[in-house]
């Protein structure tokens, strides 16, 4: 088998508050396109990358998470789609697709299958978005965490992100009203005349956030999706109704950097008798097959809508990913390393 | 039916902030000792009254909230124990003893008979032992929100308290492991030595709470019984083990008075899947016989204690009521108005 290179993108050093394009490097590795003899392994070719903002906390020099940190001057890791080239694993066969944990370049050997799964090719679904898990963060944190009810009030921050996108039309789905903010225009044009959001706008125009959400919920909101934690958390725990349910989602980490005003609307899930929840998708694999056929058929119908923000080349993988942190992301952003 | 003179505690104006004795002030009224015919309504005479922090909040000119405020220059309100002088309530019968919510005064004529229960003298259960709905509070917030296992690590902050004091109990009835909280060395003392608590401490004379906790809960905690909010649940917040309960009791809502600092480590509930509720006992009162039952047999076996800081005289109220909120009270703070 030829030896080639494996272009990657590596972690330069452990980092601190929001991630910065320099914090990576580009590096041009060697590899061999084939799979060791009595390693269990497979090699791929990485087509997809997803970029994730989780991801920021692997950056950090910090062991006691749900995850390790990456390793500075290695690749990092992320969410891929793949495409099998040459396989130590019987479960695994040169030309199969695959969507797993992968290393940010052209081609990984893999070792640990543990949320590793193959996919089937289906001319309606294109491969990037099998990238999905995070649709699968939408779905688990929508119906497990909020116990959803037709005719609740949602509300989805981060609206035309990755998550965000999916959680409101779910909602829409399910009989919800749904209102999404997001962080300019072009996002709230987005959600209102394309994701079929009931109503959405530019938390960075509102002076006073709780006005704007008495505005849009004069009843008040059921359920709260949470995508950003800080001033918005804040805002919508006044706007909460009675028995309401907040589902907080990964990015609400995001905001302990950037926020140091820290949350003083807590007091509010007492009368209100609150529940508000953390999740990580992780937790309910035994419910991706229900997902998976849910939200494909309903794709498949027309019913759901899927952005992308695709980049083309691994090079453009720091700044994409950088930019998450900024909102520079219109759905949910991807690279892609190689069409196949 | 004679006209006496009633003595009552009136609410003088609407606060912000922490109550001052001069937010309230005696006035003395005067009352038929007579239910009016057809008025369905029954005359009390108070024996017991219990300050609660709740009550703080009905001190403030919000309508909002699950309860009404009072009105300022008539007597404030509160859970209370009284005997029935007279009845045109076919329900209640003079020599009656009841508990629910009455007046701050010697002589309530009661209308709402909602959350009014009437008692069953037993001699083994002091009649100031009713005032209990707290301890309903404990029982509630504990089983039906932290979903207790034997074996987890509890950790309840004011923990002499009212609420605290119950929810260790049960908590070490359960068989969980169970830390304290409090404010002096001597309910520190009372913790440990006689209410059962595995371990306690006094939070002000830790400089790092974080450090505190991790101290008494290497192994990080399971469940947190939170009274107090603010600061002690920052630091709780980052001692959470994955997939750890927090209960919102009462008196975070007047941390939001005293500590503006806000809560920052809101993010752990992310990765650590952590589920926070607020609850109100009165959502759950058909809970209420179970609760009662399991806590009588167990307080008549010796197995509960319970510790009463009983005040003398409806005009200790104010000051009793005041110094719930520099935590002047040992155990629950009760007002002696009359013996029978």
């Amino acid at each position: 088998m030829a030896t080639v290179e494996n272009r990657q993108v590596v972690l330069e050093r452990y980092i601190e508050g929001v991630p910065k394009v320099t914090d990576m490097a580009m590096k041009i590795g060697k590899i061999e396109l084939k799979a060791p003899k009595g390693s269990g392994a497979f090699l791929v070719k990485n087509l997809y990358l997803s970029c994730d903002p989780y991801m920021r906390g692997r950056m950090r020099d910090f062991h006691g998470s749900y995850i390790p940190p990456f390793v500075p001057s290695q690749p990092i890791e992320g969410f891929g789609v793949g495409k099998v080239l040459d396989s130590d694993n019987p479960d695994f066969k040169p030309g199969d697709f695959i969507s797993g944990i992968t290393g940010w370049e052209e081609y990984s050997l893999i070792h640990n299958t543990s949320q590793l799964r193959k996919i089937q090719p289906d001319d309606a679904i294109p491969l990037s978005y099998h990238l999905g898990l995070l649709g699968f963060t939408a779905y688990v944190g929508f119906y497990e965490i909020c116990s959803p009810k037709k005719g609740e009030y949602v509300f989805v921050s981060a609206a035309s992100g990755a998550v965000g996108q999916l959680v409101g039309q779910l909602a829409k789905l399910h009989g919800c009203y749904v209102v999404g903010s997001a962080g300019s225009r072009q996002k709230v044009d987005l959600l209102k005349n394309k994701l079929g959001f009931d109503e959405a706008f530019n938390y960075k125009e509102e002076a006073d956030l709780d006005a704007a959400l008495k505005r849009y919920f004069p009843e008040g909101i059921d359920i709260y999706f949470d995508n950003v934690g800080g001033e918005i958390l804040d805002a919508a725990l006044l706007n909460m109704r009675i028995h309401g349910r907040i589902a907080v989602c990964g990015m609400v980490s995001l905001h302990s950097i950037s926020d140091p005003k820290g949350i003083h609307n807590l007091y509010c899930v007492v009368p209100k008798r609150i529940k508000m929840q953390g999740f990580l998708q992780s937790d309910y694999l035994d419910k991706f097959p229900e997902f998976l056929e849910h939200v494909t058929k309903n794709f498949k119908e027309g019913k759901i809508v899927y952005i992308e923000d695709m980049n083309n080349g691994l090079e453009s993988g720091p700044a994409a990913f950088v930019g998450l942190f900024s909102g520079q992301n219109i759905g949910k952003q991807v690279i892609c390393v190689a069409r196949d």
